[in-house]
């Protein structure tokens, strides 16, 4: 039934994949939900605060841990999730695991795909969730922990649906010898590897878990989601929404399980080191990241720091760029791993259509553009949403420190809302191409970079230098000369990093479009896999090839 | 001109792909390639010998090097090849990558395609050349190192084919915002990796090492061929093949080098650890193999050591099994990385239609079977080859000294056309299921192990076990009961080792056909990639996306 009610969705889907055309099956407009929808989300996540996460079909729980405190009104949530020891989660997995990966793919992708429908209408709650614990702003919580998570989940189980159906489950082969024949009958099969395990981080609580999440789901493997102590509610919300549509079509509920822990004791390394667990995804800063892919004998996906960068080069409007790109500096405060903070602009400044604009301009200018969006009072607070933790908060304070020319300096941003909201403008820099020590590692947070190059050239090779040995997730480049596109493009694709030309309006180098926009590479040290390439399934299992002899 | 001259065979072949039927580009019969060229072939090899092989088209050699030596005569070829200094490969490489990169992958297929078309000109001398290093039978010389190579490499380069066109390279990507719409022009891009190696072994220097050069061909990367210093004529005449062709055709011949080095000054490591080398395919035995996968920042692809099992239960025709077995054993004297080394057999036998067939009976009948291939003048030499080198030889003298039982002794073989042939019948020994010390390790070479179980469930569970932990590559099984035939490749799969059921007569657990049977499952120890799956061809190239802002 689940397979028949799906299967036009899963078709447009793997069709979408393909073709890289536009392509959403969960509308980002809020209004798309039901008028109801909003104050019945926010009533129901106000609910959840302050008791017991009990939603979960987890049990043999050893205690209960919760310390998430809301970046907007810095209270604690007071929920606590089960603790469930390792042990006992990998023997949950393995017991799960056998019966999962037996289910037909149609029959997987039909029930995951459900999961996803059901998921839709918590999508408030998940909302008002990822706003208190990730500090995004109302909007992007929506639509990031929402129906883009939920995109980019359907485009996983799509690629999987696809890939797992590319050789035949069985074929008669018949090598002619002359006279006679050889006929053997063979079967093909897709084995998962073992248990995955999702490391999620404190930013993106639901969108980077989910593409993990369902392509381990999709390719037969049980997943264990091991969310950051600081972001729990938004997935734990989403696996208590898979674990029921898994319970009422009969499968176990253990099939995907949460691992909740705390700061004073992570449990991710006994986890990510565990002989069961043979897929892990990451999320997260570099040097944890490093260590994930080094663990022996695991298929490890990440995505973990880089710097990127802004091409500076030549623009027909140098108010609509620089507005476009304040407002990417500004969207939740950096705190996208596609945000940009090296911004290479040429010594002699920028051609425009009424010559050149130097570099002190330009500087002048996205200083002023987001000075702009800050101090609009139904702009700012909105877009830069809230800091997450401290440290960022502090890493925006000490930039000023770095010895580079201040263009602009953090300063707290006031939100009618929330008066206890952890919030900062960005702070803008000047360097030199000399200054690589401040520019060339991650600034994560407001933090934004002006660097003086000799030309573009020089723009380029810096440029091309971060993402090769820092990597990188995007990059802007602004050029109305097609030679220059042309080789910045040849350049920053050589390094494996992809480039956004000329953007202005109402599209940001910071998003990535689920079916079409590959997110990370995988090809540079920004981390080593993209959502979703078929890479990206096809390492989650392995095909085995059987042969019996028919006889002549 | 060339992309319409083959634009049938690739679009055949990656249909065969896809469905995994027979299909075979090239016939695997000598006859199919005319009268004179059998003679001819041989005549080629024999005016190689004693010479420098100068038909590579690679200059600023440094010295010459060479120290084959005929398993078959125990005589030099004589031959010696270019030696090149290793920053000189990767200069040459690096210089021929970046035109490589830019060809449209239909005109690198066709050129690619066309390579094999020329190589199969070159089939026979190719098979002395093979036969005289790696000391395998002229007909299986011949198959495996012409007709099947070939077949594998044009299987690698329609997966490439298929794969490189995915996506589209273009598409106009339009998102609705209610009153507008947002338009984006994106291109998408398959970038190569860089440079690759592909280290070959001295059993099957070509059929082993042309998926890997061509799957990096295919992709964009220029590679290098380092050869076993011992099995170099082979892959020397195919790569200098390769050079002829791609000169004719435009291209530099540096896109694929050969690096011919000496025993005692090997370039491998080197090369593998230089920073210019991306892709590394290695072919050889595990301690080095499990090196080459541990160096960081390359993608490597590995088939190393593995320890294959047959598993006895019930047959249908006692006899017809064990001499099906016996000559899989006996196959180029069990040097193949299929071949079968630990028989499991239950303490009670096995079941026939006329009842029980004692352990002891089993081990009588493989004797009598062996012994019978050996000992007939028209199959014993022309099945058993010669082996390759000294210390597999010794291995066998040795492994009557391991504290089994000895059932058959190996002995030397006359070969009549060859006097000085290092040959050895295989040794078949006996031991108990408590001997794990002596059976969970390759023994490379005509070594068997009968070990008596318990019954099959035991017999299942020790070659589950030995696949698991040292690999395996393939697994025979023989069962009549449906039940145990489900439970045998259920078992087996979980570990990633394919299972070949009831094989009798003109088909052996040895043979694995391309474009239907993956080759190594990449699942466990004995090796980490497969002929070809789409992995084999995904991890050697990186898609990246660019968009451009199309103005309203």
């Amino acid at each position: 039934m689940l397979v028949a009610k799906h299967q036009n969705t899963l078709d447009n889907a793997v069709k979408a994949n393909h073709e890289r055309t536009f392509f959403a099956q969960y509308p980002e407009h809020p209004k798309a939900y039901g008028e109801e929808a909003p104050t019945r989300g926010e009533e129901n996540f106000k609910a959840m605060l302050n008791r017991p996460f009990t939603a979960l079909k987890q049990h043999v729980v050893e205690s209960w841990v919760g310390e998430e405190v809301s970046p907007y009104t810095q209270a604690p949530l007071g929920i606590t999730y089960p603790s469930i020891a390792v042990p006992e989660l990998i023997k949950s997995a393995t017991h799960a695991a056998e019966t999962w990966a037996n289910v037909p793919v149609a029959e997987r992708a039909s029930i995951l795909t459900e999961t996803l429908d059901r998921i839709q209408h918590h999508f408030f709650e998940i909302a008002h969730a990822t706003m208190h614990t990730a500090g995004q702003s109302y909007m992007m919580s929506f639509q990031a922990s929402g129906p883009h998570a939920n995109d980019r989940a359907l485009e996983a189980i799509a690629m999987g649906y696809s890939e797992l159906q590319r050789y035949p489950q069985e074929q008669a082969w018949e090598k002619p010898m002359g006279k006679f024949s050889i006929k053997l009958h063979k079967t093909f099969k897709a084995i998962p590897k073992g248990i995955g395990l999702v490391i999620g981080c404190s930013t993106f609580p639901v969108w980077n878990s989910l593409p993990g999440m369902y392509a381990d789901l999709i390719t037969g493997n049980p997943v264990i989601v091991k969310p950051h102590p600081k972001a729990v509610l938004p997935i734990a919300i989403v696996v208590s929404v898979i674990q029921e549509v898994l319970e009422e079509n009969g499968y176990s509920p253990y099939i995907c399980q949460l691992a909740a822990d705390s700061s004073a004791n992570l449990i991710t390394k006994e986890l990510a080191e565990n002989p069961a667990i043979s897929l892990i995804d990451y999320t997260g800063g570099s040097a944890f990241g490093n260590y994930v892919e080094s663990i022996p004998g695991k298929t490890v996906f990440t995505e973990k720091a880089g710097v990127n960068s802004v091409i500076l080069d030549s623009v027909k409007d140098i108010d609509a760029v620089m507005q476009n790109l304040a407002f990417s500096v500004c969207l939740y405060s950096g705190q996208m791993c596609t945000a940009p903070q090296n911004f290479f602009i040429p010594e002699s400044g920028i051609d425009t259509p009424n010559g050149k604009v130097s570099f002190s301009e330009v500087a002048q200018k996205l200083k002023d553009a987001i000075t702009g969006i800050v101090t609009n009072p139904k702009m700012g607070a909105g877009t830069l949403g809230a800091v997450q933790n401290e440290t960022t908060l502090q890493r925006v304070k000490d930039a000023t420190q770095l010895g580079a020319k201040v263009v602009l300096e953090g300063s707290h941003v006031n939100n009618d809302e929330f008066a206890n909201a952890r919030t900062t403008s960005p702070v803008v820099l000047e360097v030199t191409s000399a200054d690589e020590h401040i520019f060339e590692r991650e600034l994560f947070g407001p933090i934004v970079l002006l660097i003086k190059t000799k030309d573009t050239n020089h723009s380029v090779q810096l440029a091309k230098q971060m993402a090769r040995q820092h990597g990188a997730i995007t990059c802007a480049a602004y050029t109305t000369d097609e030679a220059t596109k042309a080789k910045i493009e040849k350049e920053m694709n050589s390094v494996f990093a992809p480039v956004s030309f000329n953007l202005t309006g109402f599209i940001w180098v910071n998003q990535h479009a689920a079916f079409s926009d590959f997110h990370v590479t995988g090809g540079n040290p920004a981390g080593n896999a993209s959502f979703t390439n078929q890479e990206f399934i096809l390492k989650r299992f392995v095909w085995v090839g059987n042969r019996t002899l028919v006889d002549a």
